[in-house]
């Protein structure tokens, strides 16, 4: 098999991202839910539209390929909800890992261990590349639950400060969103879309 | 209102992209239509998985941002079917200008105007970025034709002379692609899933 067969077999795979669904809804579409294909082009395209208020030096074409993979593992794993309890997270880390591996393994070798370095870095999150995506991970659910009266956060009853610690890796790759943020969850709060305690 | 707000406000304005539907089905999701922002994502996912295939000098950062926009004025315009009449698709011109000056306009000026000049390069398809990006729009719903029986291609009864024209941008950027793509329309010919003549 040459290199674009193998290629266009990890496209037509990652394809099933398209039926992985979220706990965020679709306001625009009768409040489906939606799936981590649309969610992907989303949030690759608002780190672009964010970048202005990065702090830290960041390479972003970089950081858009690992927003465009970010969620890929899903296909084998499901989507996990970021409230979920610290039990549930550790027992996905495995079956995503053998996920990346078994989807990224798709593509000609050189091209393949890249994607799952990339990945990888995403999920360690140590490097500023990784920080700033995890940031734009963690504030488009937030925009998204404000333009929506609360949504993922109402249904499930997210407190405060379990807001406030998700979103926290703003802080050091982009303060100015942060603020935003942390203005945000204090209107939530008073709009009864997030618990105070 | 500041530029976080214009930015928040442009994020929030696309996601009824996830709204628009296309004449593509998805395949792993009951066959039900596919909608423009997931294809965005699976787009720009592989104008950077199909990148070894270049022949020319290509910014793959534009290219990818290109392709996240691209459909953005269907909010506005709709979806027009690749295979549409001339007439159809000249009609849809001005509207889809309108809609991109709307719709770049919510963000900052400065970044509003990049994303208007890029989506207006993207359309003229005459610079080397923009005919690879136009290259890989053509050779996606090929991909998923081929991997769905012809999909939209036989239902729409579609010519494997129309199928030829519509992939020839691949000839210029990416003459391995356009190879690929020349050996999988006279397979769907002799499957059936493109009209022969």
């Amino acid at each position: 098999m040459n290199d674009i067969q193998h290629q266009i077999n990890f496209i037509n795979e990652i394809d099933q991202l398209k039926s992985v669904y979220r706990q965020t809804r679709v306001k625009s579409d009768n409040n489906r839910a939606e799936n981590s294909a649309e969610h992907s082009w989303q949030i690759a395209l608002t780190a672009m539209v964010l970048q202005p208020h990065i702090e830290e030096q960041v390479d972003i074409q970089r950081v858009t390929l690992m927003l465009l993979i970010h969620d890929i593992v899903e296909i084998d794993a499901g989507d996990t909800f970021a409230f979920a309890s610290e039990e549930i997270h550790q027992q996905q880390e495995q079956i995503e890992l053998d996920a990346a591996k078994r989807i990224f393994g798709l593509l000609p070798e050189t091209q393949g261990q890249q994607m799952l370095t990339l990945w990888q870095e995403f999920e360690q999150a140590e490097t500023a590349d990784a920080r700033y995506a995890k940031a734009i991970d963690r504030i488009l659910p937030l925009v998204i639950n404000m333009s929506n009266e609360g949504g993922s956060w109402k249904y499930h009853k997210v407190t405060k400060a379990q807001a406030l610690k998700r979103n926290q890796f703003l802080q050091q790759s982009t303060p100015a969103l942060w603020q935003y943020a942390c203005e945000q969850i204090e209107l939530a709060v008073k709009k009864g879309w997030l618990v105070a305690e």
